[in-house]
């Protein structure tokens, strides 16, 4: 991939992005009928029937479907706007959670090691040394702790979005390329559920800039306080996504990504297409990752409707997000840690959403009649 | 505990409400202080971070907490204020419902089924018929599929409450007892998990009328469609409840429970106690759930900080139920089907509570320092 030239790259990412099947309605459809006719009242599981209907649209199957091989896809990368003092961390927990992923102690990979879910950790463009016995070439996908982080480095982070392009066009086509390769690697294991998440001091704002640039809003119903940012940091972070979202608007989502993006969201948003594209329902964890979403939309809007939202984020700039994508969340938690961590809950929603569909019986299947009551009087249990 | 005369029955009922021990506060004070020293911004977890302080004070331990065996207790009973025109869905679901938890091809009991939860089915008053071999006297918890249905039947449902009491005081202290014995049995199969859930036409009814004697609310604030009733039967329904929820207020909470509760409400009531008795964390479902819980802190309201609220139901009475336990629910997917199928996604919720807590390490434990990069490139990876 890192031969392709600068025109290759163009032709691939819009090759790939236009290859998304629409939804199958056809399974849609008959997953709403056999909704109907299951022993409730129709519509009583509420979102979890819907769910079922949409993954039905995704997989083609109405039943039975296999939604417990499961990854979190995590791109991590530094951002060079935290020199105009938008962020309230230091920019070396970018690598040290990075490097806590493979030990799963972080937040996100602690619930993914309770649950048995794979994480791929990928270093999209970490600032702090990642020691090379850590790093890995090939996107293995395999259950074992620890995993080992990916090297697709393009960097040691962007450039300072707020002086200049955060990177050029063709690091951005790199990393949208990277998220592609991860959705195949999860393809390739067998992956029939991911999330996508991310680690990256910073990327509140470049996330809020995308944003600002998609939805022309004002910045001020676009920011927030990240992981903790003081007043003062605040209102730069807002004249910041004011004026850099605003010179982003009328760009192609590629140099949209390249203005004001970050390595990580790039990657996030080819994963986001590379799923679908794979047919692998993907969740969205919080505000970066449903930036990424919607810059996904971008280059293809079908790429919605492969899409679950998991929890939704304290950031203000969540609301835009998510009626962009035109999606509900599935819960909200107070929960705004970012990495990936609102997904682990999110897959035991979608689970519990199959397991009904595929575990319980119709009316008519169900029915405790006559003829029943007296099989069981017999002693033959019909389960 | 049928050969109890009344005189006992009351006695033993204040006994087992007053040996509720209150939280364990130092614990719950050590387990704030290890949220605040794990590598993440405090607070960023959200309700998971209080739901582990919570399981410190119910169980004293602060991480490594068995959440895994998991149990939903199901109290099945038929109403006689059907009679009134109150509910939309046939009496006969009660047992045919009853039954089918039994198959695990509920709502609930797939989902149940699927996550490798036990379930525990007591008949406290069916009208329908469940057949003997079907029935156990035992309280059994042990995994097998089918379970048995466990006949602790007070009648073949209740008296009509909108002409007089339900049950006797007696029946509802038998009906409370059954909770006891129900959480005991819990205990003793060793469940460190569980919900409280029900299937009984008419509950909804029952549920309002105990909280328009609890919170003196006006009927209309209390009153749902239930299963899906049409206008007629509403109006039916909130005079019932206006009237008979009235007459109860000044009664004593088991005469509550007798004029216009259930045996199924009675039950879970009881249950409720029971579990928080044994230092088992219970999850509410939704307002039939709701509604025991809020009786239960009637006899003690020390019980409150063993339950856990799952989901909000759609019923508007859920609204002055939760406030009155002082307590969030933790997700709202729309649902309103009951038998306590909210409580499967509750228990995955409160396990990744559980897992952040006890395998997330604060940030020292967690440092990635020079010396660590040093251990890693001598090919000592600490995980």
């Amino acid at each position: 991939m890192n031969d392709l030239s600068a025109a290759e790259m163009e032709e691939k990412i819009a090759e790939l992005a236009a290859s998304i099947d629409p939804s199958d309605t056809q399974a849609m459809d008959a997953a709403r009928d056999r909704q109907v006719t299951l022993a409730k009242v129709p519509g009583s599981l509420g979102k979890l029937e819907d769910i079922s209907v949409k993954l039905a649209g995704i997989t083609g199957k109405v039943k039975d479907i296999d939604v417990t091989k499961q990854c979190i896809a995590i791109f991590s990368a530094d951002n060079g706007v935290v020199k105009s003092g938008v962020a309230s961390a230091p920019q070396s927990v970018t690598q040290s959670q990075t490097i806590n992923f493979t030990r799963r102690i972080t937040g996100m990979s602690s619930q993914a090691r309770y649950f048995g879910i794979d994480v791929l950790v990928t270093d999209m463009g970490v600032a702090g040394e990642i020691p090379e016995a850590l790093y890995t070439d090939k996107m293995v996908i395999d259950g074992k702790i620890p995993v080992q982080i990916v090297n697709r480095s393009l960097g040691k982070g962007t450039e300072d979005l707020s002086a200049g392009p955060a990177m050029t066009r063709e690091q951005a086509m790199k990393a949208i390329l990277t998220g592609f390769e991860a959705a195949d690697a999860m393809k390739e294991a067998g992956v029939t559920l991911c999330g996508i998440g991310e680690m990256g001091i910073g990327n509140t704002t470049t996330s809020s800039c995308l944003l600002k640039a998609l939805t022309g809003l004002p910045a001020e119903d676009l920011v927030g306080r990240g992981g903790g940012l003081n007043d003062e940091g605040l209102a730069a972070k807002v004249k910041i996504v004011g004026e850099r979202g605003a010179a982003a608007t009328d760009l192609d989502p590629i140099d949209k990504l390249a203005l004001v993006g970050g390595f990580d969201i790039c990657a996030m948003a080819g994963c986001f297409l590379g799923a679908a594209k794979n047919h692998i329902p993907a969740v969205i964890d919080g505000f970066i990752s449903i930036a990424a979403a919607c810059m996904a939309r971008e280059f293809n809007p079908a790429v919605t409707d492969y899409m679950f939202a998991s929890h939704k984020s304290k950031e203000i700039g969540y609301i835009a997000a998510i009626e962009r994508l035109g999606l509900e969340p599935m819960f909200d938690l107070g929960m705004r840690l970012g990495e990936g961590s609102g997904c682990p809950i999110a897959f035991k929603i979608i689970e519990a959403a199959e397991a009904s569909m595929s575990l319980m019986k119709t009316l008519a299947e169900g029915a405790i009649d006559a003829e029943y009551l007296e099989e069981i009087k017999r002693g033959h249990y019909l389960d």
